[in-house]
């Protein structure tokens, strides 16, 4: 036993994702599970375990322990705690869980500071020791390094961004509240851009039959309003981060995710309205780049990276 | 030689504040010198060492090392780099002009971080990993602990919160932008809304003879302008502090410097402004609170705990 192997677990509202990866970041085997299809965790950490074992049986190899990302998964208490999209109760003791059922150490966090943790560790931010990672789908989530160290903040809520209120959007949030960043930054934020920007000209679509991908390639194709739609995306993000850079003076913003893809679009309008918006002493200061991590899993990088901080 | 002395700077625009701090942060001596008299940054560094030989020589004791706080320190550079209020160049390489003159080693960091550092190490935050401290005067700056580190940035520029633009506000900066936080919150904003306010209402005031103290004497006798005017200002801070608490989860959120004297008419305001502005989970977590070292010479002693970090 040469090496030395973590286990990285991306618990997600669909599918949940397990990884073995060795130290030089290598994910050595991967396997998915639907999430929806298990009422009890246990049963889903059972149906890991068992592949775990029979994966380790044949290659004679053993893991030191098991890293979580999760949604509102909380580093302190070791608890994912009201989750929205998860259907397990309130307040899921998921490392207890993972410690009884395989013997081994575990540690978890939320799914975007382990974004953030794998790019530090396997990415693009090898060298930085204060930056960001924002990660873009469903919702808005963020994962900030400063001093080379993840904030987890006092209760371990920290990187919130996605709620934090804007003044461009009074859009109703999936949260209860009214006008949160995601509410324009996110998959469901961009369609809505799209649709309002189409009803306002009166182009007639069908909303169920388009993705925010369909958006990204009608953009690539040069339609106006799918361009419009990134355009005043990224400047909603921009005016956010502007104030953010002030903040926490970061070297670098990291875009991860599926509307991430679209950063040869997005990164000019952003890294432009931040230098309209910051102090001078700010302006041409921070890097605004695409994860390292895009394809890859990174949030099972990120899990098992918790183990080297 | 018991003791560990170390040496606290305070420059400000108008009064340089020196003081000698024992090592459980008693100022053992102090003295005060007029900024702006000094044409050079090396004559005034040149007669606080004249201060401190005499001092040493009649209590026969020796400090370790020289904490500056000053307007826009950068501790990584050792200069205060733009201060608006100094006019000794833009680039002042002050640490090494300390080194020369005291053949001490010399830290410097910007007044807010300083302030800072003395709430954590002799005031309210001993105990306190992540909190935030405003100090509230001229300007609006604001000092950062995130796992017990204070944030210094990829630049040394962190902290700029005071220049973070909000929805409220289309007032000219100092900055020579609009729509900085600081044009509400500092003894320039409170003026000019409690001015706005009495305009509003055809009250007539005699502007250059109205002090923030004024307005805080008024509004404690109950004059409704004066009551107006500090409720406006914990509304802006509020709603400013509750995405900053969506971002860093902080313990406590400590108000210093004059207007943070008013206090007790803030405080409530800017607590359930905050609750009602962010997420659930955050709802009651944060403490505002008054400093620690409200009427102490916290910039000296927050300087020579630049030696403790």
């Amino acid at each position: 036993m040469e090496n030395n192997y973590y286990i990285g677990i991306d618990i997600g509202g669909t599918n949940t994702v397990f990884g073995i990866v060795n130290e030089i970041g290598e994910i050595i085997f991967t396997s998915s599970f639907s999430t929806n299809e298990y009422k009890d965790p246990r049963d889903l950490v059972k149906d890991i375990y068992d592949k775990y074992i029979n994966f380790i049986n044949t290659k004679h190899i053993q893991a030191s322990g098991v890293g979580i990302g999760a949604p509102n998964g909380n580093f302190y208490t070791g608890c994912i705690e009201f989750a929205p999209n998860l259907h397990w109760g309130e307040n899921i003791p998921i490392v207890k869980i993972f410690n009884e059922i395989f013997k081994l150490p575990a540690i978890l966090t939320n799914d975007a500071n382990a974004a953030a943790i794998g790019e530090k560790f396997w990415g693009a931010a090898k060298d930085m020791k204060d930056f960001v990672v924002l990660t873009i789908g469903t919702g808005l989530g963020s994962g900030i390094f400063v001093n080379n160290n993840i904030i987890h903040g006092k209760n371990g809520y920290a990187g919130e961004l996605g709620h934090t209120t804007i003044p461009e959007s009074n859009r109703a949030c999936t949260c209860g509240r009214i006008g949160c960043l995601e509410t324009f930054v996110s998959s469901r934020g961009i369609l809505q851009t799209y649709q309002e920007i189409c009803a306002k000209k009166n182009i007639e679509i069908i909303i169920g039959d388009i993705s925010t991908k369909d958006i990204y390639d009608l953009a690539q194709k040069g339609n106006k309003e799918a361009i419009e739609t990134y355009k005043i995306t990224g400047e909603v993000i921009g005016h956010s981060l502007a104030n953010l850079v002030m903040i926490l003076d970061p070297e670098a913003i990291f875009l991860f995710g599926g509307i991430a893809n679209a950063h040869p679009i997005l990164i000019p309008t952003i890294s432009d309205v931040i230098d309209s918006n910051v102090l001078s002493l700010f302006k041409g200061k921070v890097k605004i780049l695409p994860s390292a991590l895009m394809n890859k899993n990174a949030a099972i990088l990120g899990s098992t990276a918790l183990f080297y901080l």
